[in-house]
């Protein structure tokens, strides 16, 4: 079990992904400020994940706080949920994880005491971890019968158990089709610039002992050339309501590499991913990151001094290339706008 | 001008591309092993200039022996060319070179003195020198109405004065088009894991006042679809007798994404790129080189240890991916196995 985050009495654990794969060290975040930081500079990381600690990060605002009466409590409550919402603009778990908790705050604060309304708020960020970790197996056993019987699968960035309480939505597919006595190895993109495939993918998957090769986010267009790729599966930061899906920079390219070659790609994510206020995918905001991240390497410079940069962190993936979204309820297929409305009821 | 390779009195000094941006050093060879040694890693690199390095590794075997006879040259200059064809296998300039100078030499050693055939190996080294910058500012002269008036050009890897002489093959199409008042920017492909984009193309570029912007190379596909890249050019290291093009590791990607999005692509190399004796792209031999370059960054581990590591030098796009080839010659397009034949004769 890999533990990337962690209710404590204390706070809230987080496994610092900058630091993997070489250390293994934890940040405890004590106050909602520190699990935005936490979100904000990418310690934690992944849609699922940030949904969980944006609903932790809630809730341990709340039970902090000194507010003795409830108008100053949804005074405090509009801080804590602004603050946290801030931190990052496109994965749209983050915005559900925090809309979770203050709806039940909403929901119970005339009607319980200050005391009962911690202890709720505590127990519901709780229990979605909880569910977080089921609907990654549920996603599992979904999607495991797409993954073939025995080849290679190619995934981009990180959608594993470090992007989600554990397990993973694109990674746990692939788990799941390995515990059903699939024959899979993995390809991992090192997912430029910060390397979550290299870094985050090829730790966890060597930890459950599935081969896993890194290559270079420019390789896989040879490698699918040469057979050597059967599917592509990734996850999702938001999915609009036409199926249109947004995820880390560079999904978008992978997805018309595996249309060119006939490769089946595949996305793999919580129905929480799932935005039907947002029609289509060029409605969904796409968060430019500091250049810093793509001119410096290890804290050295590689680029020359001054040079432009871009730095997008997100893509969007027209739901045209993408062969079947995984969910927990079940599988969705083209036409997006209607399976999806259909598995809305 | 950019010096990345000069034949001097006491051997050939070249530009240490290793080092740039940061550092502008030089390493000089005295002998031809080491010159094969500045070939196999990398200080300098692109086909052009490998082409041109092959040559002057050969003069200065031939100038640097103490062979007293034409047997004993023979003998030497056998191990001086296959020690230095042994050091890059898929840019066809480096047997190119290699095989001028084998060729001069095997024409006027029954005629001439073994001083005299010193004398001309070396002057033959240096005329391909002169010629290379010919030839690419004949490539320029061809190409340039090919590029946009005003827009965005997207290259991938160093087709630049660092990877030639001087000027370059794309880089040399970009520069002779801002010449005649086209408004060019460039992106620059970062080009992982040797980074030639961030650093070399960024590099000369911004010494040409032209502006640069390095992305990640998983990036382009987003830009292309929010019509932010009007062209695309890359270099060549070896073109098959259709039309099949090797070059640095993502371009055949590049040249998907190009398609998908109805942006021209482009391939600008001289006519020795050409190897008429490959029928197809297929049949290029790909450079596969040490996974520590996918592993490591500026000497720390980037992935977990003991994962696998795809990393292969070069990937070949098929000439249907391709707009035209721009030679010094002129500009060969589609079908390329006519072209190319025609232009031949």
């Amino acid at each position: 079990m890999i533990p990337t985050l962690e209710w404590l009495p204390e706070g809230v654990s987080f496994l610092d992904q900058t630091k993997l794969p070489h250390e293994e060290t934890y940040v405890l975040a004590t106050d909602y400020i520190q699990v935005a930081t936490v979100i904000r500079d990418m310690i934690t990381r992944g849609a699922m994940a940030i949904g969980v600690s944006g609903a932790m990060g809630v809730a341990l605002g709340i039970q902090n706080s000194t507010a003795a009466t409830i108008p100053a409590l949804d005074a405090e409550v509009e801080t804590i949920c602004t603050h946290l919402a801030e931190t990052r603009p496109t994965a749209v778990n983050l915005f559900w994880g925090i809309g979770q908790i203050r709806d039940l705050y909403n929901q119970i604060k005339h009607t319980k005491s200050i005391p009962e309304i911690k202890q709720a708020v505590v127990a519901r960020a709780r229990q979605m971890y909880d569910e977080d970790i089921a609907n990654c197996k549920q996603m599992g056993q979904h999607g495991a019968s797409l993954m073939p019987q025995k080849g290679t699968v190619l995934t981009h960035c990180n959608a594993g158990a470090l992007a989600a309480c554990g397990y993973g939505s694109a990674l746990g597919v692939i788990r799941a089709a390995v515990e059903r006595g699939h024959e899979i190895d993995v390809f991992a993109d090192e997912t430029r610039p910060y390397l979550q495939g290299a870094r985050l993918t090829a730790w966890e998957l060597m930890k459950d002992n599935i081969p896993t090769t890194v290559l270079c986010d420019n390789m896989s267009a040879h490698l699918m050339k040469g057979g050597r790729i059967q599917a592509v599966i990734v996850g999702a930061d938001r999915i609009a309501a036409n199926g249109d899906t947004a995820n880390k920079i560079g999904t978008y390219g992978v997805s018309i590499l595996a249309k060119e070659h006939g490769i089946p790609f595949y996305v793999a994510a919580p129905w929480a991913t799932i935005d039907v206020n947002t029609p289509h995918g060029d409605l969904i905001p796409i968060e430019q990151r500091n250049p810093r991240e793509v001119t410096h390497s290890n804290g050295i410079q590689m680029t020359p001094t001054g040079v432009s940069i871009q730095n997008p962190a997100f893509d969007v993936t027209p739901a045209r290339y993408i062969a079947a979204i995984i969910t927990e309820r079940g599988i969705l297929r083209a036409p997006y706008t209607e399976s999806i409305a259909a598995m809305s009821r």
